[in-house]
């Protein structure tokens, strides 16, 4: 995870085998979009240039190291060719969503650069987007069929969660259960399947029995799932508190596009009628037109007399409380206490 | 095929089970389609009217019961589960791109009906494709693995043609050749797919060896594509000289988005200097704005004089021989028959 984690020196090792098998994610990821036609390569690459935090392949790969059991073990061989693909398979998922998010939100940036939408048209993005999506597919349906149907179940239940969003847009009135509702879906099915399969991909101990496999890949499942939300719940703060140039994304889409946050929900449910009055004012301004320095700082004042980012955080803290929970059957070891330490990145991160 | 094929009498019984068939392929459809959350089910809903010709299922079915040449073996029992399945599946892709298309081309009307983006805006638009081509995927990956990966390759050189021909827009020195390229992976490949998938599944003779299997599949796969670029083509023509309440979508958005179809490449190639800068004139203008009902029709007899539409008509009507004739080493039947009948109707529709 480049820039949101750093390992100390016994864990090292772990982060070498990381990078040394995420270029391996990166080239299989590049080689999967290669094609005959200049245009599509063009494009393509303007792609690889989104690549950022890399958070599905290093959970893919992490689950796998840790769902081997095996004692004495190097780091190194517990993962391999099929925990790259599964990598380089829910990375370009997560890119084809960003893309047609990004024509749907109108957004200008992405990873410090300009959008494909910006650069190249809003007919390019969405099928560009197709495009990651039909070759994620390609590369998933090499594997084996159980990682085909797992990766396109969790991209149809991915899909559904942003349907549900956007039918609840500009509805001031979202409680905090259907927003769990969408974020599970929308976020957390993704990541929850990286680490479902990279620990059904695991080339130790855990695959030798069926039923030991299953009950594996569910932790890392349930794990994938509770840091999902969290990422999610961290993701709607930066919306509200980030710097652009920190971030490196457009911000303030969810407050213009009326997609409403968990401290927006919390703020309006527990603000006194007047205040809760002022806010709905102020967001439908911010809906209306674009979200101005002063509009969002506003609200972000407003927001600390509920203590609504404050809850925001203790809930995101408590989903990873419920993810580190969830790997308690598993042995302890480095790779798992990399994974602890990932899931408090993800809600510490300001990137 | 609805409305664009009667079979005579000795051919029915061939009718009779493609129809039960193809309400198998409606019925895995919907059901892959379903959803507990209700404005996913809405829209579904609204898909399920696009639903017109059933071209790529009806295929699929033909395909399987003249790849099997058991004698005596009742048409009925010649297709199974898979091929309804194999159905389903390049229905929904082609259903995803539809919603797609519609969304970049800003079209209204499909099937008769308003359009997705018209009714319920870009946005769903988009996620609903997505959530297509997802359930797709998911379907597929619970056949087998040969056919989630054609399928899949499929998809992926479906999407490239749309880029290359995205890339090609308002060039109006945009050649045959290069044309060719973009429909026969923009249209042929999906269609091919599904002509190779239903020989593939067949359940009589030719699925016993391995070899004579793959052979028979590239057979009908080499049909499917010709019958796709005809198929285009006379899309092409009809978008200029059809009438939108009996082809039942919106028309000359070719135009309008400066995609350049058969007829007027020939036309730009054939015509004199002076010919040719009038017709780029009125090609401008109608990018530029609507196309006018006047613009089209002037347009229509400018294309009258190069004979672009005959060219354009020839053009199809080979292509239909070239996929007859990739039947050659089928063994002749009732159904290689309707094959052959739903060939020709391919270019003589005016729907």
């Amino acid at each position: 995870m480049q820039g949101i984690l750093d390992l100390s020196p016994e864990l090292e090792p772990i982060g070498v085998v990381l990078a040394e098998r995420l270029l391996g994610v990166q080239a299989r990821f590049d080689r999967q979009l290669e094609s005959d036609l200049p245009p599509v390569r063009d494009l393509c690459r303007h792609v690889e240039r989104y690549r950022g935090k890399m958070l599905r392949p290093t959970l893919a790969l992490l689950c796998g190291m840790a769902a081997d059991d095996r004692a004495g073990v190097p780091m190194g061989e517990r993962v391999g060719e099929a925990h790259e693909m599964v990598g380089a398979v829910c990375e370009m998922v997560h890119m084809a969503t960003l893309v047609h998010d990004d024509v749907l939100d109108d957004a200008d940036v992405r990873r410090r650069g300009e959008t494909v939408n910006r650069l190249h048209g809003n007919e390019a993005a969405v099928i560009l987007g197709d495009y990651l999506i039909a070759s994620a597919y390609h590369l998933c349906s090499r594997i084996d069929s159980h990682t085909a149907l797992a990766v396109a179940r969790a991209s149809a239940v991915m899909c559904a969660g942003e349907l549900l969003q956007l039918h609840h847009r500009d509805d001031y009135s979202l409680d905090e259960p259907t927003y769990f509702e969408i974020v599970e879906r929308k976020t957390a099915a993704l990541i929850a399947v990286a680490c479902e399969l990279g620990a059904h991909h695991a080339l130790g101990s855990a695959t030798k029995d069926e039923q030991r496999r299953r009950e594996t890949a569910a932790a890392f499942a349930a794990f994938g799932r509770a840091v999902g939300v969290a990422f999610q719940i961290q993701d709607d703060v930066l919306d509200l508190t980030g710097e652009e140039a920190v971030v490196g994304k457009s911000l303030h889409k969810d407050l213009e596009k009326g997609k409403l946050t968990l401290p927006v929900i919390h703020h309006l449910a527990a603000a006194d009628e007047r205040t809760r009055g002022r806010t709905l004012r102020l967001l439908e301004s911010v809906t209306q037109g674009h979200a101005t320095a002063d509009s969002v700082q506003a609200l972000a004042r407003t927001l600390k007399d509920t203590r609504s980012l404050d809850h925001a955080r203790t809930t995101a803290e408590r989903y990873i409380a419920t993810a580190k929970a969830a790997l308690g059957t598993i042995a302890p070891g480095p790779a798992r206490r990399v994974l602890e330490l990932l899931a408090d990145a993800v809600v510490t991160r300001d990137q």
